[in-house]
């Protein structure tokens, strides 16, 4: 059983008009305002090495959720912190309170409450860290979009550059030798991703359908088709990646844009009509965006003209292994 | 450092007059409404045994974040779910959902969204469950109330009894011996706490400040008269018991009434010219409350008129260690 087959069967059910689950953000009507809120739990050992930098773990766990918000394009508002410690350690905490409200002052996005507990020992070892993050943030209800919106017809956009957070995942699991310089390139892209909150808020009213890049981009480029009921044609040479990564062997380039993970770029998808206005939101914004297919009538993903895409691409599923397993 | 320090040294921050920190729950306003917003992070091996009920569980974890609602007097509106399993057994989460939706459903609070990860192994062995769960009701702006409120002259009052779910964890660690229909009926109250959020609806408009007791009472009490800068004299008599638990040793049942947590009950503070309707509104909810004590102006805690607690009559602290140790 699969994770997201998982949460389907046991906790997924209907819901009141007046909010929704399954996509990045659930959506709850509050009077007149509308308001989208996010979780996720990162686990030492699953989301993170136990001598991961402090400071890049709560910016991380913090920008992991913004990233949703900003799918949603929601204008970030408050969050909760919850954490599971072995230890209560000063410099560790100091630092991994500094990271993560350096973003959180940077969006404008206040701690307002949470929960600290002691990581529970394992077979006479020190418990993982774990850290659960609920953020919230307002949308404008005339503009709410999902992952379901997409059209046949519309094109598909990607934001930013893909693959270089997989690299360093490769990197340093020594699939892969990149020199000292390289290695530090990718390895900030992993560890200090910056959500796409600005882009987000300017995209509110020209896209069909949104969702973050967090599993792969094949990965969730499926769940947004799935919602949507249509399909994809995606052309793998115009996803854009760094020149770094555009030096390494092309079947791990590939795998890496195509199903990497942790890139927290927003992909999604408007009407041509909307192209102008895109690319002036992305100028506005200082992010590159780039168009990489369209949406078909045929519902399936394409790549390059080929239809049935190779397992090995698929995302990352924590409870059906890691795609390199 | 225990837990509360550490809370208050790396996670406080001012926060603006729209939100705030460090009550039961987090106030947000948005438009005319205004949200209470909680999180608890349970943890097996600290807050739940490897064996425990799946159904209970599920049940005990949403219901202590309802009980924060209610110390809110906060209308449940909906909740997301973070779980971090070993592994994905249905039987297990089948019965996990049933205990979390049955209680879900009654307190009309909808399951909207969540986050699900395999718990990383330690040492070769299947890593913890780990359940965070965010919950949202709406409270009545005019009638908000936090810890902070209580005034010298007023009364204090708990709802319920107290004590039983401390006897159920002394019985589990072999410190007292119960026939197996006592064992039953305490084990009831730890495992499955019935959150008062009809309670706390009733008492909007009637009470100075709330609290949930979740840390024992005198522990519970202590971060209420902090906040509220007054004291307390309470009648220990008065704290209101099962008769399974005056059935035991005096010390014993002192210590369970008075710092034995996971009560779940609310704690709280009202002027005397609100007796009656408070005692209305308890009966209107078909739960008993009891007066125990008052507000003093000298801010301690006095009980039976004996100024200093012993330190192990304190709430149970993560990082500080059980009161037991």
């Amino acid at each position: 059983m699969t994770e997201f087959e998982l949460i389907a069967r046991y906790f997924t059910r209907p819901v009141s008009e007046r909010q929704g689950v399954g996509d990045d953000c659930a959506l709850i009507d509050v009077g007149e305002r509308t308001l989208a809120i996010t979780t996720d739990l990162l686990s030492e050992g699953v989301h993170f090495f136990p001598d991961v930098d402090p400071a890049s773990l709560g910016h991380k766990a913090l920008a992991v959720n913004l990233s949703d918000l900003a799918a949603a394009g929601a204008q970030p508002r408050c969050f909760l912190l919850s954490v599971s410690l072995p230890r209560a350690d000063p410099a560790w905490l100091d630092a991994f309170a500094r990271g993560m409200l350096e973003l959180a002052d940077r969006e404008r996005c206040e701690l307002v409450g949470g929960d600290t507990t002691r990581a529970p020992r394992v077979a006479g070892q020190a418990g993982p860290t774990t850290i659960c993050i609920t953020a919230i943030g307002e949308v404008d209800r005339a503009s709410v979009r999902g992952r379901g919106g997409a059209r046949a017809g519309d094109d598909l956009w990607v934001s930013g550059q893909l693959g270089d957070a997989a690299l360093a995942v490769a990197h340093g699991m020594g699939r892969v030798r990149l020199d000292p310089a390289a290695s530090r390139a990718c390895r900030q892209r992993l560890e200090w991703p910056q959500p796409r909150v600005a882009l987000g808020l300017a995209l509110r009213g020209l896209v069909s359908a949104a969702i973050d890049v967090s599993d792969g981009l094949l990965g969730d480029l499926g769940h947004l088709v799935e919602r949507s009921g249509v399909g994809a044609a995606v052309r793998a040479q115009d996803v854009p990646r760094s020149d770094l990564l555009q030096s390494i062997e092309p079947e791990l380039q590939r795998r890496c844009v195509l199903a990497g993970g942790d890139d927290y770029e927003l992909l999604f998808t408007a009407s041509p009509d909307h192209r102008a206005a895109i690319e002036a939101a992305g100028r506005a914004c200082c992010v590159a965006i780039t168009r990489i297919g369209m949406m078909t009538a045929d519902p399936a993903i394409r790549l390059d003209g080929e239809r049935g895409i190779d397992a090995k691409l698929h995302g990352f599923d924590h409870f059906a292994g890691a795609p390199e397993a």
